[in-house]
């Protein structure tokens, strides 16, 4: 088989068919290089909405368009907001490795969810660990058997859209 | 349902039955903090050899203990070394948005493949763009329309050990 590839430098996005209903609440972080990061790898996914605590400054050169695209909501601290978004139907998904968390291999997204974040280094509090419906953790096989924050955040929107390619 | 999700520090990685035949090439990148989390995101995966071109500089900072446990080939340009993986059997398969490229959701991965990498910038060039036997792309669905190549090679080794969990 010869194919023959030619590069696409502008093709047109895949088209919703309905808007997200993810949305991604992140604690304060440690690195605003991976706030920014992860305002880019939603933008891409087409996340609209995020919640971010403490004092996120998003670059511009990292985030690129993301930054204009999704809208970020600031708090003090993850746990008021997220009583509100459970009241307001949304099933609150974990990123960590705890005791009951499943194989994001196996896990069903809900359609309408958060994905809840970690700190770099102390992971989810446990203020907003008891507050979650479901905690999903990314298989590890050798060292450093973490992936960082933000590239375990891309993996986790990208499942999600896999699994609900058209919105 | 109240569960009760206790962090779990350091949970035992996932054992591979067999060791992966994935492999990551990268050209000559612009940013060695790309190849850096390159290099974290394979040893997560337990991906163990990477080809990279020009004078690649690992930031054990950001690679951590990827930057032991993964081993760096390091060669001038790609083509003559995806020449000789091609003679042993690899599926060459380039992650880029290109004509004939198909959507990664419906891309099944052969077991012994080797994932290509574009630059930041410039994507997969010519000369590698004809050896390739596959063309992935992950879909994107809003601005800034395209992910950084770290995170997209994250996703596309995510994806691989999805369909092959234990190797």
């Amino acid at each position: 088989m010869n194919r023959d590839f030619q590069h696409v430098r502008h093709k047109p996005p895949r088209v919703l068919e309905r808007p997200r209903e993810l949305m991604v609440a992140l604690p304060p972080m440690q690195s605003n290089v991976n706030v920014s990061r992860i305002v880019r790898a939603a933008g891409c996914c087409g996340v609209t909405h995020i919640i971010a605590c403490g004092h996120p400054k998003i670059d511009y050169k990292i985030a690129r368009d993301g930054a204009d695209e999704v809208r970020i909501e600031v708090h003090r601290t993850l746990p008021p907001v997220l009583q509100r978004l459970k009241t307001e139907g949304y099933c609150l998904v974990g990123l960590e490795q705890t005791t009951g968390s499943q194989l994001i291999y196996e896990y069903a997204f809900p359609q309408r969810c958060c994905l809840v974040v970690g700190h770099e280094r102390h992971g989810i509090t446990d203020d907003v660990l008891k507050m979650l419906d479901a905690v999903v953790e990314i298989p590890v096989y050798s060292l450093p058997y973490s992936h960082n924050a933000a590239t375990a955040t891309a993996i986790a929107l990208y499942e999600f859209c896999r699994q609900y390619p058209d919105g």
